[in-house]
């Protein structure tokens, strides 16, 4: 690829520091496009925005140009065709917080984003980090940078990993000289969640929604990012039909209850 | 189960005609809960709401009585522990438009508040129909509540089929003596999504994103209800692991690279 456009998206917004980490990291690559939202976008899965209109705005920040929208992540891939003409690479990140778990993957605006590229053939990578903070983020800055340049120009190189659609990749809140990256599952849940209750000034009943940790079980990707403080490299490959790797469950019967009951609304 | 608790829910709002359709559908067979968002909640996937307080609302629509939330689909499972001690089967839909392959299914609000029961662990079934307006739906609700009672009953009294997480039911837009419900697998792609680009009166650029059918292959989803007007029970699993079925893609130079990046940054 002669100087090959990079789309550098996120769903925490223009604002957060991981998008000037993944500028760094993929600026010796190739041509960066950043293009983020203008507002945080967290937990906005593969959303899409049909119901009302896009709008991209030229806007500088922090000395580093950017397209700022009010869409989705997953909006920005199809918007980044306004911007360059192809995209050869999306990446997306990095994200305040860890992406781990297939519950927090599937409502992952980070992930959504890289997920959404991948649907329409374009090599995507997100990258997350296990921080709660844009200072603890930028405290790794550099081993982020050098990670993600690392994993990126792989790719660049060689193509997506055979049967992968996103990569995506979780650092962990700190870095030594025994970090290791490391291939990990995505284990199914991450959370268990509640509901805080409470009351606001004129007597009305509001709800917060947050969740506590489950124990995570070792080779995870929740467990290397947390527990083992490594790098995690969880293969993603869109696909969510039942029957993929075993043979067909039977579903005969409620398959023919259906048919029959629809056929009962007709006179014989 | 003794009078089971079952959730009704949607991602078209508290107006949508396919709640009626659900509740009438189920009412034979035990409680139905009625939580649906306050305002259209489309392609909002299982994103669920972290950044704002959550409002829960008992309201009267049509004669019947409901909850209404500015939650996401997502967030109501959740919301559903503040009005039931236990959900014991959620139903979603029926949607107004066909909930039908990996693309649209990774965005639906009806399949995503479905696929949050599920990672909790509560049989989860979700119903869309290939219609384009309330009006459409009501026309055929006789058939579409016929055809998810026969579903809910199946599962209510002999479980989800094994190694399930969530059945998506899929209607077609019309109904005659010859239509059978099947099996079909997610097609991956339903639409070659593009952008609108307009001006505003004010000299401003805006964008609608819009999507074009590109032709389905017979088998899938897409084909069985749009094309067959057939009714398609496809069974979805929630992991997307891309080493499920395959032995592990090779990453192993990738990740090496990455480890070796990070360790080059601390003095030898």
């Amino acid at each position: 690829m002669d100087n090959p456009n990079i789309l550098v998206t996120n769903d925490d917004g223009i604002y957060s520091p991981g998008l000037k980490i993944l500028f760094d990291a993929v600026k010796p690559l190739g041509n960066p496009i950043i293009i983020a939202p203008e507002t945080p976008k967290s937990s906005s899965g593969l959303g899409i925005t049909l119901h009302k209109p896009l709008r991209l705005e030229e806007v500088n920040v922090n000395g580093l140009r950017m397209w700022s929208t009010n869409g989705t992540p997953s909006d920005i891939i199809y918007l980044a065709q306004r911007i360059a003409n192809k995209i050869d690479v999306a990446v997306s990140g990095v994200n305040i917080g860890d992406n781990t778990s297939i519950q927090v993957i599937l409502s992952s605006g980070t992930i959504g984003a890289a997920a959404q590229a991948a649907l329409i053939g374009v090599p995507a990578i997100a990258f997350s980090a296990a921080v709660s903070s844009a200072g603890e983020l930028e405290a790794v800055a550099d081993f982020i940078a050098a990670g993600a340049r690392a994993v990126v120009s792989h790719v660049m190189r060689r193509g997506m990993p055979k049967g992968i659609d996103v990569l995506s990749i979780n650092f962990p809140r700190e870095f030594s000289p025994n970090t290791v990256a490391k291939t990990a599952e995505a284990a199914r849940l991450r959370y268990e969640q509640y509901l805080d209750e409470r009351v606001d000034p004129r007597g009305g009943k509001y709800y917060w929604l947050y969740g506590e940790q489950k124990n995570p079980r070792p080779g995870t990707d929740v467990y290397v990012v947390n527990v083992e403080r490594n790098i995690a490299v969880t293969p993603l490959y869109l696909d969510l039909n039942a029957n993929k790797c075993n043979a067909h469950d039977d579903l005969h019967d409620l398959i023919n209850s259906i048919t029959t009951a629809i056929r009962s609304l007709f006179p014989p």
